[in-house]
């Protein structure tokens, strides 16, 4: 069962209340999967800029997160340790029942089941040209989910290298650039010898996607 | 001030009442810093390899931690985010007032101030050849550091990168090869775009120390 633990009220001064570094948004680029869509909810990895505090977004062309917050002018980041969900979350849609539900202004706006924790954004400013959604992010509501803390994270290589492959794949599939390959084949050899079982099936599923 | 919370009491059926993932430690290459010494404290970043839940080490020559746990048969890990603590024990001696003790069986092991959670192992089955010491590790005394836990790690491409510049700093150290300073310096730049000021200053000194 999935205990969400709302840590803050979404009535009062949002922004200041949510300590963002105690949710996983840290200084430089966080690498979290972003869920958003009211009616049909999505989650694709992003990367959340925080330069001198002020976080921000840039979502790239085609891609649904981008549509939705176009649209609907939120998104919840959700800190995920699995190397198999960063991948399936990049080339496939989750399953509804990953999906649970935070009630907020009004709307019921989805986060991950496996998030440890989640942070929803509100997306203002937003600059759209025909590269890419640009958004600054205004906390409003934040919360963790103290099961899916149990297992402390440690620095692993084969984690980092299956992050580092899927970035490298989704730049392949854009170009068709065959030095993404070598660099993918690089980390698949570090996902193989430094990772664990999800690493290693995080890498076999990012194979099949790119028919190697 | 640091808060040991150890977990667990000297004596008992030890190793089984260790859960060693809530401690950091899991399936694959658990890159943590290792703390041994009694009379000496020292660290170095080892990576702690489990392999069908039966964790062993592999020290290579001329390593005081090699040295230390040959004659002491124990070493600790610390579970570290801090990029700067694992470029600063790569390369230099950390100073004494950067360790804690934790009393086990007589001892008093030291252990790194700034770990999230540490564990104390004994070392059996020691096999020492030119190349490298091998030992299994049993795990005796297990804690959490609460303190330092408050911000909540995410995966973050510019830590990964300062890792992978410190593996390859160490082997251009040793082996003078050219190929490690092109990776290196595509590590600097993956630290400096998505990295914090943590993982600047890491790059920096690691820079320093290369002179380059």
């Amino acid at each position: 069962m999935t205990e969400l633990v709302p840590e803050y009220t979404e009535f009062g001064s949002e922004s200041s209340a949510i300590d963002l570094p105690s949710f996983g948004i840290h200084e430089g680029i966080s690498e979290t999967i972003v869920s958003t869509g009211l009616e049909h909810p999505n989650a694709a990895p992003i990367g959340i800029i925080n330069k001198g505090g002020r976080p921000f977004v840039r979502l790239f062309k085609g891609s649904h997160t981008r549509a939705n917050v176009f649209k609907e002018k939120y998104l919840a980041t959700n800190i995920v340790y699995d190397p198999l969900l960063f991948v399936r979350s990049t080339f496939f849609d989750l399953e509804l029942p990953e999906f649970d539900y935070v009630p907020v202004r009004g709307l019921n706006f989805p986060i991950l089941k496996e998030a440890i924790a989640w942070v929803i954004f509100e997306c203002i400013n937003i600059k759209n040209t025909d590269q890419a959604l640009v958004a600054d992010l205004i906390p409003i509501e934040a919360g963790f989910n103290e099961a899916n803390r149990k297992d402390l994270l440690v620095p692993n290589r084969g984690f980092n290298a299956v992050l580092e492959a899927t970035v490298h794949a989704t730049r392949y599939q854009l170009s068709g650039d065959e030095k993404y390959l070598e660099l993918i084949r690089h980390y698949e050899t570090l996902a193989s010898k430094c990772g664990g079982e999800k690493e290693k099936k995080a890498m076999k599923l990012l194979y099949e996607v790119l028919g190697l």
